[in-house]
């Protein structure tokens, strides 16, 4: 019997079905329901609130493209935070830098980790490095607990509703431009540009009331709504746009190259128009 | 009551689906399934055997990605051949170039032509345009018969299976090549990078064994499979990558601009593993 699930909620009028052959774990955490399935295409996926995190198949183009872009802008990295990201991904691609001494992630839901760690050990993989340190607890108060001390923060966060609605907040976006240091450089998913038309433009306004330099960029992502997904960034000094990226990466990538780093901020017009409402 | 319709076949386990308000028109032609339907995300879209061509929404990446790339790659663009494309898009994109004098259709199913002109008009309004000849037959037997005559040949196909299958053979790439003048250029939709891991390298073998420059690049088209959609260019002469884009576009596009059109060349590296098979 062929079975199916399909992903409904985000866009509406919109869904991503996916055939899929084992439901390998399911359950109700403290914030949210998780699944781990098994799919012909995708191989192994995680699940949270029914909605596509990441998958074996096309997780890398997500985590590559949210952690090297800042990671190659910034010269010289030494600590990273990461607030959400419990799959683990975005903390492998960063471990991949020698400069980072430090990788800090700050997930709410611990399960999320757990979970990764048992079913998706190829993402999760980072996760024991003596580098890393992982801490259960909200996003949104850590930042506010820490002032001038990072070289990156990333928002490896779920959609703009449920748990992760105040990832996607002014307030927010200033506690950690205060956390950063005075070089520093922030970086969050930020949806789908087709779809999205009223969150790009907003949170594009509170970085740039923010931060001298304000970014938008685009990678190819087959598991999230259109395909087409968008990050968002402010750097307090480096322009990832005039970076000098003529050394050739240390480390071994599937989808960044720095090719790709310039063109993923080439954007269409409908983009451009888009980040400039 | 909320109607669905899953887009399944083209890849193994994965599906669109779209929630439709009405079927609009619905055929058999003498070559395939026609549809076309109303939605609430994309508006009217046309389906060909079950399997979605374009819509209002999002058409604009497609026809400009297919057609100005190589336009602004030729110095002088005055002949120009569509194999397909019956919903006139690509036809549309084109006569906005002014050197542009003749542009030829030729589309093997005249009720794609005819219904396109009832049902999108914002797509097809470039068919009735003096320059513009459309032709009802099988666009193979069309390139076999014309030497030496178009500046650029497009094939704006379906996906190959069913009536395109002869678009994506050697023998035809061969006659394409025939078709085109000593600098003219060839342009193929050929599916995702992510999905169709047999097709790309095998297209970009056949256009290598007869093109000194061949190429390949990607835009975002949200209704495909993945949205993330490749195009292969075949080029007797003029280098897409290292033409010179300083002067505006005379012509309005809503994703086509010079920065996108050198960033589509810059290819993730999986994608650069592919075409080098």
């Amino acid at each position: 019997m062929e079975l199916w699930y399909t992903e409904r909620g985000i866009v509406p009028g919109l869904g991503l079905s996916v055939q899929v052959s084992k439901v390998l774990h399911e359950e109700q955490t403290d914030f949210q329901h998780l699944a781990i399935v098994d799919t012909p295409l995708f191989g192994r996926m995680l699940w949270l609130d029914n909605i596509i995190m990441t998958n074996i198949k096309d997780e890398f183009v997500y985590h590559e493209m949210i952690s090297h872009v800042a990671l190659n802008t910034h010269p010289n990295p030494k600590k990273v935070l990461v607030i959400g990201g419990g799959d683990g991904g975005v903390i492998r691609e960063i471990i991949k830098h020698p400069s980072v001494e430090k990788a800090v992630l700050v997930e709410i839901d611990r399960r999320v980790v757990e979970t990764s760690k048992q079913y998706l050990p190829e993402i999760a993989c980072g996760l024991e490095d003596p580098k890393v340190e992982v801490l259960y607890e909200d996003g949104i108060k850590y930042v506010e607990n820490h002032k001038n001390e990072f070289d990156i923060i990333i928002t490896d966060s779920t959609d703009p509703i449920g748990p992760a609605v105040g990832l996607f907040e002014g307030s927010f976006y200033k506690s950690c431009y205060d956390a950063l240091k005075e070089d520093g450089i922030f970086v969050a998913q930020t949806e789908s540009p087709f779809y999205d038309e009223e969150l790009i433009p907003r949170v594009q306004q509170d970085i740039r009331s923010l931060y001298p330099i304000t970014k938008l960029y685009l990678a190819f992502i087959p598991t999230y709504p259109g395909g087409c997904w968008s990050f968002s960034m402010g750097s307090k000094k480096y322009d990832p746009e005039t970076v000098d990226l003529s050394q050739k990466p240390t480390y071994t990538t599937r989808y960044y190259n720095h090719g790709v780093h310039k063109a993923a901020f080439m954007l269409p017009n409908f983009v451009r128009d888009l980040i400039n409402k």
